[in-house]
């Protein structure tokens, strides 16, 4: 089998800084668990922000994005090769960097493919997070990261977060390192188990009949219902 | 090899509404998988809030948690057994209700184990989500859930939340039903997969020579940094 | 005219903790301001979870609560009392403690009075928030409060927030320290200019005209969609 | 005195759609107010995104901001003229639009003046907030939009959000047109009663004895401490 593939996506547009340094670190984790690892600075690439056309016509949102002068459609294929993806993003106000803002919400033409393929092309995936900040603001930027992702349908492994929130230089901190090198370890050793695993999301046969059992089933607890109401007036 | 087992946690007082309505469709999911459920109605519980040791002494707190005169423990053996859970909730303020509160608040005496295992007792388990409300704030309410219980040591499966946010029936909106059987479904698949994976968190034996691998690569970039100092001022 | 009354709301369950210490400096801010403050110590209260009767009955809820074996109504009206509120609150998993849930909880029934009076018995009081951890998530926890609070109908004043996350010791944090102090200031003050101001929510009395006004204007704008979707196919 | 002048920022890129339908009904809880509107297209400004200077040098970030080949200083310059803003976004992966995101770290550069003139050029101003999706997400998104703002130092007043999230005509939705409408109207009223006070920020003169008065109180409170721990081991 083939070695499981990462890609380390660094988000800032600022190489030589702590988001560069903490993913450096997941890069050991990956190498440790036994995968290979694909470096992207997204800084690199020129990406333009999505226009929503999906507001406009939910079909016309498909990958390759129709935005043709840039270079998402490139770093899409290499998204699409990969077994999972690191993303770490410098805090920008409680929120990640504009180079990642870019990037997640162009990753859409990969999820609404599920409009033309019945899947999505980040299906079985598996995603882990690292946040830099001088201050504050890193639970609030990974978890909204992370809910994302998943909605798109990855994975995310344990400990799939690592952050580091001030001024000093973000290799002192040791349990940023040691959680971003799980990071590193974990979206591997993930993949690896999860990656012949890819259809993630169906719509049941019998859907209607699993709906009336639920009803009918919330129908015996009614007179607890009734119970509570007369209690409370 | 025994049926992977997956505990449907319902946290709305009310047993009989919406949130149980869509944990019971989760539950079909959990069953078309192969799996097992169990059920739990937190109400049935007395949990009483953590008053939280950890801040008084960090190695006070562990499971079974100190605070001995309510269920917590008992229900603390059931979430030991299972390989993953489903917690549904109602959304109070773009927010758990108190119920699921008290319950995550109170597994920090399971994660914080690993100050005396090295391990988290929730490590490589799975988990997935459902909120339900009249109006807002599913969102904030599941990513919350999800980056906590992440932090804690569980997987989140692919297509993991599913919310339904109206005064309809939620057994009406199709979208919430579908998602909800694949948060049970991708529940019980991804722990079959995992299940034998338990040791997800590690410290690095060459922690150090990974901080001065990472420190020594983003020296390389600091030429960058000199040429972005000089072009801004 | 009378001092404006901030009411100062300690949510942690130990007294002598972080939480206490940055909202003692909150209460110097508030006197600076010319106003004067009440102590609450949520640990003191039997504050019990809100039971989600609103999703019975939406008239069910009102204040006082109908929830009469606690204390949440004796501290509700000294809440209605008030010009402003500070909660302080320690952070558990990137989310207020338990006692600061109850209260916000049961707090929906001095909020739901719009369906009893026209008006949300919060409508137009003023506050600020101060969170303490020893590792992260305060702006989450900050996050979700104050967009609570503010749906409610509080005045959020301009640097209503203040934190600290860390395991040292509060107080050795000049900027959470100096930006507590401000949180007590900003309440007064802006609590004072604005506390004669009390109808802040309103139904328009020519919503059709709006609408139908909104919507011609949009259709403006029409041709411009129409380019959008020939270019973009 | 003259009229209070609010700010309405569009931040989709579709001028047509919903977002701007809601944006035109704050624009009359605006003028009902006494206030007058001027109207920005994000869309139509060329504004990058933002560099993140502050992270090589602190002092390098203010205003006029030196990324100088687009529009934001000159789209700035607005902002600082007004006495109160409306910031209206389509929700994209429940956060903001790319266009409102760059506004937002590029205002940086006004919030970081109070490394140059002890002031944030947002001090005492207003804002209120609108999101508009298809699907989920809205709390978040506004729940950020909001902490942001006030931790660059505008004034959140009552009711300052409204939202859509559905694929319904947003002006069919009643309440999500009221709420608008509200926003306009508190945005108006607050910058008129605010407007005078613009020194929000202070570092008070005696921030040492407030320290010790808080550290000398907290320890009256540790008897209780060794009671805790006492009764807990």
């Amino acid at each position: 089998m083939s070695k499981v593939s990462v890609l380390l996506i660094n988000g800032s547009p600022r190489k030589y800084g702590g988001t560069f340094k903490l993913l450096k670190v997941a890069e050991a984790g990956v190498i440790d668990a036994g995968g290979e690892v694909k470096w992207i600075h997204l800084i690199d690439y020129n990406i333009k922000p999505c226009i929503g056309c999906v507001s406009d016509d939910q079909k016309l949102c498909k990958f390759p994005c129709i935005i043709k002068d840039d270079e998402f459609n490139k770093l899409g294929e290499e998204i699409l090769k990969a077994d999972g993806l690191i993303i770490a993003t410098p805090i920008y106000w409680y929120n990640v960097s504009p180079l990642v803002k870019n990037l997640v919400d162009r990753m859409t033409s990969f999820e609404n493919m599920i409009l033309h393929l019945n899947r999505s092309l980040c299906d079985g995936k598996t995603a882990g997070f690292i946040a830099v900040g001088a201050d504050s603001g890193a639970i609030m930027t990974l978890a909204n990261l992370m809910i994302v992702m998943n909605s798109m349908g990855f994975h995310v492994p344990p400990w799939a977060i690592a952050f580091h929130q001030s001024e000093d230089d973000v290799l002192m901190n040791k349990s940023a390192v040691i959680d971003s090198y799980n990071v590193g370890y974990n979206v591997a050793i993930a993949s690896m188990k999860l990656r012949n695993l890819n259809e993630w999301y169906r719509v049941p046969r019998d859907l209607e009949s699993i709906i009336s059992k639920a009803l009918k089933e919330a129908e015996l607890y009614t007179e607890q219902r009734t119970f509570r109401l007369k209690k409370m007036t």
